[in-house]
């Protein structure tokens, strides 16, 4: 395996499993002059952390950060920043009973087949404590961003069939803060989380859809044809555990409007050139248009649930069942907001970058 | 710009414009020993030549291929390919007019806000003319993959409101051949048809779903956390112009469902392993299941259309109001079919030497 | 093979053989701005062609080259530069005794242990043709460090056992023209010929030293650890063919003298910090100075001699003899100094691209 | 700066610097089923370790490496393997005087040029301590190599004018243990001694010669045209502190001497094609010969001495002095080899695996 690394310029390459001795991440390509302590990464970690809600899972990692290198007098100082969180709760006992029976819906049997082993214990690399590294990489991206006045915001937008109403960028930013599921739609929240609690009664799960939106990006983003910024949105996005689609703007939706009805028309806004609608998601060609732009991306009900499934026994090469225990969110959605706000910062500042908005080398 | 290659191991570089020289690719990383000519390439060009319909647009493209290097004595010799088309048909007069005024939905504004320019003849390299290279890049891959049996076949499923019915592998790839939209299913295929027909009387254009399937692709491809077949396949997809959204498998649908209804419960089949239903699409944990890989895409609505829109005049600073003349195709699904499947075709070739299973110098 | 890009930002792919249809080249990520025409190009290729002097080889090479894509009106437009140079005399008979039985020196052998097959006609891709897809992106490369007055000059200063003295960079620049040995020492560069002259009567051949020189280049060009400016020189210049060893500065004197003669002292020279001497050859810590950077490559004498050598037939598989016929270098320095003044030209331009010293979409 | 990754598929990123946190280093592209662990690092970096003999520095660094991921029952599990060493020892105030003025020879002012600080404390990431990162990937590549019975040795050939006579691969093997100089010469191994000892009292220090050998590996390894195995081995050697020249087999004798005297002529031996001479060092056409890869770097001599020097005061922009005080080897050769050996290392198990001797994906 050697796709542990994203990002161009602004590089972050991350390690670790969930039970292993660490995870971690460097990050390679940040410009030297950028303030940076364990507190800036530290709180971003901490928005993923699960055990803060009744919806989550009541698993209590206590995940502390700390940073190895690339800091000199506060300052990042253009060398590579390496961070890592050690683990701390080692128990793999309750995995035991996987340990030749893939389960449905998790990456055991495939990363069997391609690697001959399968960490099964809590999920090994293939666990969403593997993101911890997008965490930590999105926090010094997000840094970086403060600087140009840009914001990545991922919020929930659907868990199940609830559905949030549309919201205004700055409803958003204030809304998630105030539950536990992270959605702006301070209707559709409460039902989102009573429904993320009834599948939690059946031993279900739930799936859902999570939006993120970058503000004040610049216009001249992306590199066509193949590193087009809704191209690299759309692979970290997929790259994410459970996430089975991504689509930006409009979307899917398109596949049933007009040209008319797709296009967004052209203005101008004070000497700025601006469309009305924002039917692209801010990107057109391949590259950003100075407009907000929005991806969803769909994220499938938690495969660990509490029913028995049949699964294959890999010794004796047989039909199996197999039943997961061990705390499990019953919805993914709101701790993969972080997860995706930290990756569409990384790919936001490596355009950036390699677009000439920041400098490659020192602030 | 930088961003023209695609692929690690196996990969492409493209170049060219709707009316430069000339476009084409350089392969390089294609083992020695594939017998390859220029009628290889040129049957998988041929695919996605329009003129060939009412529903397409009526130019006369007579894309001639021709290698220019990488073969030895009829076969590959281990060395970069390059094969390059010619443009023929040079008029641009009937693109003046969009000089200074760059149309609703295309990449004309972005472009000249990144690079201070926009070729506005024909789209200059945002056109879909460019996708010749994808082709060229898909063409030799595709031979690649026939050595271990691996077919990689698009379709159109939806054009706008009119859905396909779900067929099985064999007849989409019989039925597609048999009418001009690249559906499988010769119920909807002649209402999309009609469809078609109706909004291009309008001066209108309709967008749709283009899915790819990949057959006997095996368990183990993909490499987490970063390069994840999902992702690798999202952002080739995603990266062709005019899509705003990917989906694997059951994709957005996973949002509405629970946990025990999506995952694919495993079983032995014959001593391989195997899931009932496939809603993965193939895919878990990033890595490939050995069941067929099922890849969609929706397509936007041709941003070329007949109507009055409003723009703004980059030289006056003002708005401005535009009308677009010209041949275009009032839906690009049936025309994007082949580099959907060229483009899906490198990933998977670059995934199977990156893991092993396709030698990386020689056959 | 997958090697043929070289460059991160600015980066170029190289095609074609010494008996193919064509070479070339594709040069992505030169911003968009740029004036370019095929003439361009065309005087630096020209500076390669055999056929000029009695000291070189009495082939006549034709070099056309026409550029394909990425202008627009003149100028780049920020899209890839795709160039090729058609093969036109194309007689592989004299090489046909070479077919299985591989030339000492050469790569024939490694390539055929690598490929399993080798193109005996004329070198195949191992021919010092192909370098005219290093001279394409030179070309370019050149015409950006023209922008900045920054200036890269190739010279010999060694041949066989003649040396030419120290001349200063402008007596290098001028000399340089004055004879068909490019040595810039007018008293050395009549001996040099007069050698090469010489064995090539005796059917041997005769290495020598090639120096390139960067003039102008900013202090803090260099990417550490791995990325080094120093690094990324010694890569190209070892990469090209004949090329057996590098050294920066004083080089391989540095591992007799001692630190204190090694040490360049730095002083101010009107509130430019400068050093005095410059043994380290304008790098330090793998980052530029300021001072001019100065590298050095040996060249192996021409391996096509008219000796007979002996080697093995690989059909057979036993020992056999070989007499190369044909036409060939006697001594490859002077044709091989615009290979390194383009080789080290785009790694040059590439660094100020990734430090910021270019902007990487638009000038 | 993001140029810190080295190698394609078998890839290390280094992180850290002399008086950080801690130094490392990810090493992703690692096959599953290598039986790993910290001793097989920590027996490397022990080699590198200063404060064995009276030649080096006698500073006390006890480096204890710890791997963090990447392993699972003992054995590599495919996934990255992240790999510290934490800094112990941590006064700086040593290097109080140099805040402000550059050294002469390191790396000070063209970091300050390039970053706008740099980290005067030990070197920073400019120190000879970043090459742990080195150490670790090599070590895991050494016992990748060891699968294939590929040995890499480095030994020192030359110190200041001292020079050591050729010896045969086993005994440099066993040789280069029983000196502290790391010559496989036993005559001239004292002679290296005691001119090192002389220059030490002296406050002087010596340059030198290391040479690095690789046996048994293939025929076949390296990817023309950018990416040759002698452009990649002199990148990376070139790439580590001090080096200023890097050369392959006869290296710059290849200047004077004439082609008949360069070739090496092949024959058969018991079925095997080898040459009976090596000038080439194991590479031609930049892909390996199947004899032993020969390559030789020159080191220049510590840049850190005890005399005064002339600098400059980065502050007041005035002429200035500097005294160096600490502790400092008087010549690097010794313990470069170990960096030496690493670095080629990895760079061998990276082309191995491009060129399919070795599964990418498990052994």
């Amino acid at each position: 395996m050697s796709g542990n690394k994203i990002g161009k310029m602004f590089n972050v390459t991350t390690f670790g499993s969930s039970h292993g001795t660490a995870l971690g991440a460097v990050v390679d390509g940040c410009p030297a002059g950028l303030e940076l302590s364990n507190t800036d990464i530290q709180s971003e970690l901490d928005n993923r952390r699960p055990g803060t809600s009744q919806i989550t899972s009541s698993r209590k990692e206590k995940d502390e950060v700390k940073i190895l290198s690339g800091l000199f007098r506060g300052k990042t100082d253009g060398t590579p920043i390496a961070a890592v969180v050690f683990n701390r709760e080692m128990d793999s006992s309750a995995y035991e009973n996987l340990k030749n029976n893939p389960r449905p819906g998790h990456g055991d049997y495939t990363w069997q087949a391609r690697y001959g082993n399968y960490d099964y214990r809590g999920g090994g690399r293939g666990s969403g404590r593997t993101t911890i590294g997008n965490v930590i990489g999105g926090a010094i991206a997000k840094k970086l961003l403060d600087t140009l006045d840009i914001k990545v915001i991922s919020h929930v937008t659907q868990v199940g069939s609830v559905r949030a109403n549309k919201m205004e960028p700055d409803e958003i930013e204030t809304n998630i803060k105030l539950n536990s599921v992270k959605c702006a739609d301070p209707e559709a929240a409460p039902r989102m989380e009573a429904l993320i609690l009834h599948v939690k009664e059946q031993g279900e799960s739930v799936g859902g859809l999570v939006e993120t939106i970058v503000l004040n990006a610049p216009a001249g983003l992306g590199e066509p044809v193949f590193e087009k910024l809704d191209a690299d949105i759309a692979r970290v996005l997929m790259g994410i555990g459970s996430v089975k689609g991504v689509e930006i703007g409009v979307g899917f939706k398109a596949a049933e409007i007009k040209g008319s009805q797709m296009n967004d028309e052209f203005y101008m806004d004070d000497q700025i050139i601006k469309t009305r609608t924002n039917h692209a998601g801010g990107i057109l060609g391949g590259i950003s248009t100075g407009m907000p732009i929005i991806a969803r991306m769909v994220v499938k009900p938690t495969p660990s649930i509490s029913k028995i499934q049949k699964t294959v026994d890999l010794e004796s090469m047989e039909d199996a069942e197999i039943i997961i225990s061990g705390r499990h969110d019953p919805c993914i959605c709101p701790r993969i907001t972080p997860v995706a706000e930290a990756s569409v910062s990384i790919v936001i500042v490596d355009h950036l970058i390699r677009s000439g908005f920041i400098n490659p080398v020192k602030l």
